[in-house]
């Protein structure tokens, strides 16, 4: 088969062994597979695939046709559409994945979207609703709402019942941010009032603000700090709130934990897709023979949506 | 009825008029009410009491004998042992307090321990276990595990199955931190190893230290910050452990929460009282004459176990 491949800092396409699905495994081929952030870095050499994905294969998202099943898979058969927020190898026209981090793909997604569904979604359902117990009613601010996990966390939010306030820099995006079901689009430091929820996906800059504007019993998750890692805390300010600081990574987590935030999403969100309340916007799509122009696309940033490369099928 | 009164940043003992029991409270007659660090703050003329208790008589714990009940009271009758965390008046010969607020003396407990009770396990508990979660075998660190929040919390989680570090400054306290249960007792800085909980009881210099030995998914609670509230958060190393920070006070929280606190403390914690798997360490008694001395005992620091002001009864 042949993948998007990592090459001393660059993306090839190469030629790599066809997998086999072990125990409770399908086979996946690959019809799409969603370049993330993640991807970024393990093309520049940081950020290592965890252990038992291919280690040069980037892609986080997939989505799929099942060809085959390894001994004792059993929730999916071949031809069924599969897609998962895996471990790294995604981007290849082959792929065996755990039938327990896979999720069935909804009529209402294209391929495209259906690559470009599991990372964001994942990552912003369980910031919003495992960690920070997001509730309807309740303010919801979020800080760098305009990439893929921020446009997940708006129609979360939305959908369920809070008031979402999205801080994106870029005024481009406003009014597509506004679209996606955000109450109020703002700049950054232009926030009003207080919060409940902050999702920050921008970094350390914010924090001591994020801690001003909360709630009473507000909460805090920190799943981006690419604007910085290092703040200033102030505990006695968290204290007059009784709030409340987590910062998480979905990609380190061990199977299990990995499995359980699949079937949530299972539960809770592919209904919403199904019916139309919550979509995947997509910037561009790729072919895998254009993956390289793919990854120097992403890297000029100014999209809003996923960029994806499709495969194989019609 | 007499009650220890804070004039112009003195503790003096004066005459004020008996309350009566409004719908759903009970008139105790005090027979204890331990001093605590709120007090220091009150007598200084900071942190006032919260509106609807009294406002010149300090004391956030209170022990007694049922006297009267006010209309559509239930829970209690004149003659039972009462105890109560309240958010002001203890420290006088009757106190109003709705019921709900209140929890049945054990047995095992008398007086001087009853009055001594509340403030300090509830705060721990609250901590410990609704916010932190903390479960049975996990590694619990307490900063200032020698105060009456620490040794609550020592005993809570010794018996609750954890793994319990102590750090205490003054290791005058060493031996007797480690006879309520510490399995280690450290002074700061030469706690080992990794941490599922850690209880901060002291501040902000503890910050990074703490953040740095948590343990996957681990949890910091910051309750005290007397020696200092600001410090630097490292969000990065945050999310590589998929840590959370939260901060609290249960003063200033309102009735229904108290209410929660206390009917947790009387489901989980009154038993093992009961049973005598839990106590509470008594430094001093001294009368309601003489709480100016208290004041000044309790200031001067040092002490293990509560300072507790006793009043009638036989």
């Amino acid at each position: 088969m042949r993948a998007a491949t990592v090459r001393d800092g660059e993306i090839v396409v190469e030629e790599h062994p066809d997998p086999q699905p072990g125990h409770g495994e399908v086979l996946i081929e690959v019809r799409a597979a969603a370049l993330n952030g993640a991807d970024m870095m393990q093309k520049r050499g940081f950020y290592p695939a965890p252990p038992g994905w291919p280690a040069d294969i980037p892609g986080l998202d997939v989505a799929g046709v099942v060809r085959a099943c390894g001994p004792d898979a059993a929730r999916f058969g071949p031809g069924d559409r599969v897609m998962g927020f895996v471990g790294g190898g995604g981007q290849g026209e082959l792929l065996t994945v755990h039938e327990r981090l896979l999720m069935p793909v909804p009529d209402a997604l294209s391929w495209a979207q259906a690559g470009g569904f599991a990372e964001v979604f994942t990552t912003a359902y369980d910031a919003l609703f495992t960690q920070a117990e997001l509730k309807a009613g309740e303010r919801l601010l979020i800080h760098g709402a305009a990439g893929g996990v921020g446009t997940a966390a708006i129609q979360l939010g939305a959908t369920t019942g809070a008031e979402v306030v999205a801080s994106v820099r870029n005024t481009d995006h406003h009014d597509a941010v506004a679209e996606l079901g955000a109450h109020t689009v703002v700049t950054p430091d232009d926030e009003d009032g207080r919060f409940d929820v902050i999702l920050e996906l921008v970094g350390a800059p914010n924090l001591a603000a994020n801690v001003k504007a909360l709630n009473t019993l507000g909460r805090i998750v920190v799943i981006g700090i690419g604007a910085g890692a290092k703040a200033e805390l102030n505990l006695g300010a968290l204290m007059g709130c009784r709030g409340r600081i987590s910062a998480s990574t979905l990609r380190a987590r061990p199977f299990e934990e990995k499995a359980i935030a699949a079937r949530a999403v299972e539960r809770h969100v592919l209904p919403l897709v199904q019916r139309g309340a919550i979509t995947v916007p997509i910037a561009e799509t790729y072919t895998l023979d254009d993956a390289p122009a793919a990854y120097e696309r992403f890297a000029a940033g100014g999209k809003l949506g996923k960029i994806v490369l499709t495969m194989g099928g019609e």
